[in-house]
């Protein structure tokens, strides 16, 4: 077959280095299409040989130099999966973050990891959107991607129509503090929701559910979003750690 | 005076856009050498017009596009802010922030806009770091970088020499909880400690004070480390906010 560098509209995405693919060869393995290594690759000392792993999944690989150069923009690269895209959707019985129109795909991978961090796993994504799938944003990502559920909706109206949650609205005129916004809501689940990191929510958005603000200084306009989300899913999950095993219970 | 593309080593740094050179017009106006517009530079409806704030404040402002095209990589600039480099130390009675090498420019803007966010203003770098004047430090940090105090310092040993703080050192394997270190120590100041994206604390370092750590899952290897910054902010600086006047108190 002949891959060609990453586009928006193709049917196929990749993971560039090590970590994010020895991720894709955990979680979704029935995707993989091959992974390619450059013929530099070494395994290194203490770490996953991932030509193993692929050996032991019957995962088709090879090594390739002038198609790791042909698909990852970065030189110091010396392994590539290649994967089919796929759906994985959100699960109505849990707890969701909602982030309408994220615009940036750093930002939006940093999110994924920060929302696996915290043990969230389902993400509505109301569109347009930066790609979910693109190389970038499942490097920053770390690979996250692949252990979240995830659906796009064309409005948020249409996914409040689908799911009833609680829903918490971020913004920066919101009526509720983080830390009292916790104690609200009486539905058995509920959403996070976060507008784009310039043009923040839709007038008609910010109207839905409850207006949360997480208080800062007026020296700067607002929080980076990423960081925002992070304080926001720290706060909803506290007294959800179980220092035991080092993981959430379902919140 | 003939100005060069930005270098590290350079006396001067740039501000890029609108925004963060609006901050240098406000905070640190002395240390302006000149203001450079695009001859496509308007002041968009509704905002400052820069060209004025110059004038009001007899800051010398010209109009070269060639001098435009050299100083920024991006081909959407209308004005740069050419300032010279200042000191504006970090002062001991107040809480700090303590980066141990910080090693990239985005994550260190975005680590400067939160603190202003809740407003800890005094910053202390362990060198080696990624560069605080860099103008993608100064963008990521929207201008939040002028209104910061900041100090250099070879070696952690040396900083805990010069304050007595509390320390708390965030580690993947601190002992106590964030939610619950906030209740630690006795000093009247302490330092928030957090080390390298990738490589974290040395060895010697994690040793110092308080360990901390913010609760995640094992599926991920760590939070982001702005994310991590912000979230620990958030909660050491609870309790201080006053919403009369949008702005926390001293901590």
């Amino acid at each position: 077959m002949n891959f060609k560098p990453y586009r928006k509209d193709y049917e196929y995405s990749y993971t560039l280095g090590m970590f994010p693919t020895i991720e894709l060869l955990h979680s979704v393995p029935e995707q993989i299409v091959q992974v390619v290594f450059s013929s530099q690759y070494r395994p290194s000392p203490g770490s996953l040989d991932v030509q193993e792993m692929c050996h032991d999944q019957h995962i088709p690989w090879t090594v390739n130099d002038r198609l790791i150069a042909k698909l990852s923009p970065k030189d110091n690269c010396y392994l590539v999966g290649i994967f089919r895209k796929y759906e994985k959707p959100v699960r109505p019985d849990e707890n969701h973050i909602v982030l309408c129109r994220p615009g940036n795909l750093g930002n939006l991978g940093t999110i994924l990891r920060t929302a696996l961090g915290f043990n969230y796993r389902d993400i509505a994504i109301i569109r347009p959107a930066a790609d979910l799938f693109d190389p970038k944003t499942i490097r920053s990502s770390m690979g996250a991607l692949f252990k979240l559920n995830f659906s796009f909706f064309s409005s948020l109206e249409e996914y409040a129509l689908r799911f009833d949650h609680d829903i918490y609205t971020f913004r920066l005129n919101g009526n509720e503090s983080l830390e009292h916004a916790v104690h609200i809501g009486n539905k058995l689940h509920y959403s996070l929701l976060f507008g784009n990191e310039s043009s923040g929510l839709l007038e008609d958005e910010s109207k839905f559910g409850i207006g949360v603000v997480i208080p800062h200084s007026s020296f700067i306009d607002s929080l980076n979003l990423p960081t925002a989300v992070g304080i926001a899913l720290y706060e909803f999950s506290k007294g959800c750690f179980d220092s035991s095993n080092d993981s959430f219970r379902i919140h």
